[in-house]
């Protein structure tokens, strides 16, 4: 932590400022300029916090140097994870080693359109399921999903197909009923700050998918997952799903950046999800590909066999020839960039644990 | 609504349009241009939105034309609103004929602390108090509030000073005690997309200041102010505290605009909260002017006795001088502009409804 | 300036940038942490941007600390600017110890349309004159001025109504021609980082009107403003305009905590641009309002006495109640808040310089 | 263009709005909705604009339906084109056949620097060289480049590589010094709305590079390079270079989905700078991975033999084993995804024209 004296400030002011960092059993080093004197602070952030630096008379700024979260941190664990998905025996991997291809509807409706739906992925190459039986919707007059109903409804084609399942969670109250059907819980990008729901997903026992707030800065993003960490889970797979900016031509802006820069900083794995980024079905197929090239570790799409009647998110979700090209760049672009391709994920698969 | 086609749509294209909104008993007028065909839609919404439109080969675009809160908007409701804080013979006004001062500490620490900055907010001119007791916060490692220990101080403080009090709440699971302890509920700037603490406390029977999403637009604001009418609670009162721009020099950027667009579309009264927008002490007298200047209907600010040992946000919190210029203002500029003060408050409370 | 060096930076790479910065005449304070070491510089810090220490081996980052500009900041120069705009007998101020009313037609179009709108203006109790000549268009389809012709409508209004006149220039080209009919040079939203046009205008002899980038951070606009000031001109009023965010009700966002964050850190005079921002004609008096309640300098706005068939911006023009209302605010609101009003600004006028 | 009218409007304002349409020769179509009345014209759209709709009564908002755009636009011109760089004889195409790769130093230093980048370059399989003579700089104190001795410099390496080459143009004034000795001038990211730079290199015979503004939307970069088209060049690449938004992990965003969005509406190719965009070396590579696999026409890199001695952007300048990789992806990529590799861009050249 640094911490930047105003141009007017006094001897005095500096002083008191070592003398609260020194009551609190920090090191102050003071490097006097020209025309600022700037004060270096060594010891447990934790404690500098609570001095209310930035409030001290004759204090300009605090920077903050080292990063805030801990757990997921690659500081002190250089090696990339893998989170394991599904149950023993049917284990699917999302990590360095495999690119992970998730697909599925985006809200569960019938039975039928779950189980259609899931062919279609899984012909595809995908090996997890996604589908969503509770929906945070805008408008309160939006289909709101099925609930445990459509929890159901995706563990009989869980059965049928032998794909784990991913689903989302909206409160905290509903973690065990979700836990008890799904296999991989996901957060939406509407409540990556909900820290009570981050708290209860915690101590869920399944592994996370932890979407990006639209508006949150990647720090932001990784202060979630260690809040989730931080309660003892650490499977938690990251999900870039695009941010807010002020172009208009897609949805949210895909942070393809974001990708690297979380790789570069942080051991847990993570994902795309290009439908809800764009909301435009002719642009899932080419960000997926980005996707893949630029490393990341797997791709999660909306796919429905008839979108013209989906309740939700129907102009985004992929079939016929787009499907198509999906699933051969999952194939063979993987490997292209130097990674196992989806196509070895079965050989992949963790044997018995 | 208005389906606009593409250049190369077929006249079947339109037909099928045609015949999907008449299918759901709606009417669809066409405007055949030289080079693009548009498609008036005139009945029940919501029924359009089933129909995904967009997914139509040969549509391509789907502009909604009217607003999607129905509750919350002045349009079947063209009187501004006034919301009463307090216990019946001790209620406060927020709406178009008051200006409302609404003062306290960040965070509820001790009952010493929380006593001194009501005692504060009260000489400045405040009528509400405000005060967290249960904190959301971006890192695990921080402060998370007292609880319900915290809930108690407040409801001592009322006590002892009459001032009515508004406190988060972050959980559905807390709606009952909250409600007990506080007169007004608040929902925070990281919770207003928290659809099911949203419909909690649409149901909890005391008034609820809404925060902005520090990314909302507004009239995603307004849609989650629905999700809170749609349970029977119409007391909202909407806060605009800044939104996240580009711009470095302030924590949020206060969008001053959104106070007379909301305005204008909605009769829910609107306050500002130029502590957290600005996230600096000495912008917090300059923004409150320009808030009442405006027209919002009130502010609400952090205020604490000690900034420097300040458990949560001390760097934004007034004291001394900046305190009394605020009364000032708070006390002589709605009267410039138009508007009952906050000195005329007393008089304006309602005997007891 | 501050460099942060990473986690497993070696002693030799502290050495090396120790080495690096000694070598160009700075001097260097080492402070080694648990985790990490910074290093703080102390010296002239435009040789140390030319030793690139972030391409370094073992530098994280390296964070400036001092302000990039010089002239235009309050630094070295604490009391706040006045510039005199017009003529030597008819000059207007502005700075602190006025409020400056600067109104007139977006565009010049004809002879009658700019007097029409020039006498508005001045009854409403405007003492500057705006209206454009040369209009910097999106499209290359659109009205894009008179040009000369325009320049010489404004001179003869201003010979016929005293009126110092402020007008836009898009071409270094220009700057003598528009020099030779104005008082003032306005450089636009888009031109402001167009560093040759700034320079051009630097040696031009007339005052300045900068407005703000609508996407520039306000370090950015004082560094605009620095590179006039660098050329001789330090008659630079500064604009608010707006910024672009993800707000879709008003055209841009006015950025209001600008005014008092631009006011701690330099002396130049800043004003507001309220049509511009909100492209609303409904926003332009409660956003004058909040102007002059946060302390700008002035406002300057679109009149037009036929919006309907105006050639640029028609729907943020005022005329009839709209523009009675601003001109009270105008006259009274600036004494409410402590300051000197338009109502005083003959008073206030330079005599003979 | 569809006219919404607000809920309150009368028969009276929605016959005026269909009277002024007619009035210029347009068409209006009425659809009377249960609370509001849209109106859909057809005809002449930019006599519409002149109209100042939203100035009417009763209006409450205006749609424009079609593309503001005619020339870039794909409307008329569906097949993609290509934009050949170079000399008769040595011309390298930019366009949808093949991949370019485009690097050299963000400014000229040297005869020496310039002329080993060139060899990096090219060796690396890079066809075009890059490199800065007019340099904007933010900051008035910078390096602002050599100007026309860069120019000799650039022309002197050409001549010995046999590469075209491109350079920024920041003044209109040098449009003709700038052609006569580049193959392509590039419009850098701050004057992307300098509208009398555009129309000057619109008129100079020779292929323009045009970047979009940092805070462009897509409409509006393509509106740019309408003003070119409009002056009869057609021969405009554009180059997505980052966006600004809210993440600080990054100096920009690269928004990856404008490739598709851009190729889907208009004729012209366009190519990623990752350098600038992210401005950060480490990303370099993976983001030219992703800017090949979305289906970019090229890229354009910063590569200088000594970074840390770089006048300008080191920490962006890729060298070694990044640029090995870089080269490698290049090469074989840009055939995974179905698209003429660099490789085969010697036999790509068009013979004698």
């Amino acid at each position: 932590m640094v911490v930047v004296m105003s141009p007017d400030a006094t001897d005095e002011d500096v002083a008191h400022v070592v003398e609260r960092v020194e009551g609190v059993g920090g090191e102050a080093f003071v490097s006097k300029g020209v025309v600022r004197t700037i004060i270096g602070l060594v010891g447990d952030i934790e404690s500098f916090h609570h001095l209310n630096l930035r409030t001290l008379r004759g204090v300009a700024d605090v920077h903050r140097i080292s990063d805030p979260y801990k757990l997921v941190s690659r500081q002190h664990h250089s090696e990339r994870s893998t989170v394991w998905v599904g149950p023993p025996g049917g284990q699917v991997p999302v990590g360095p080693d495999a690119f992970t291809f998730i697909a599925g509807p985006c809200a569960v409706e019938t039975a039928d359109q779950t189980f259609e739906a899931a062919r279609m992925a899984q012909s595809a190459g995908a090996t997890i399921l996604r589908g969503g039986a509770f929906k945070p919707r805008t408008s309160p007059y939006a289909f709101q999903g099925l609930g445990v109903a459509g929890l159901e409804i995706l563990a009989g084609v869980r059965e049928a197909t032998g794909m784990p399942v991913v689903t989302e969670i909206v409160d905290a109250r509903d973690v065990d009923v979700v836990a008890e059907h799904a296999d991989m819980l996901q957060i939406g990008t509407r409540n990556m700050a909900n820290f009570g729901l981050l708290q209860a997903v915690g101590g869920c026992g399944k592994p996370v998918l932890l979407k990006r707030g639209m508006t949150a800065t990647i720090e932001e993003w990784l202060m979630a997952a260690e809040y989730i960490a931080q309660r003892g889970n650490l499977d938690v797979v990251l999900c870039e799903r695009g941010i807010r900016t002020f172009e208009p031509a897609t949805r949210n802006t895909l942070d393809i950046s974001a990708i690297p820069v979380v790789q570069a900083t942080s051991h847990l794995p993570i994902i795309v999800d290009p439908s809800h980024a764009a909301g435009r079905k002719d642009l899932v197929v080419p960000l997926s590909r980005a996707a893949i090239a630029v490393g990341a570790d797997g791709v999660i799409v909306d796919v429905h066999p008839d979108p013209e009647t989906a309740l939700c998110d129907g102009p985004q979700a992929l079939l016929g020839s787009d499907l198509r090209a999906l699933a051969q760049a999952v194939r063979r672009l993987p490997g292209a960039v130097g990674r196992v391709g989806a196509g070895d994920l079965a050989t992949g698969r963790r044997s018995g644990s």
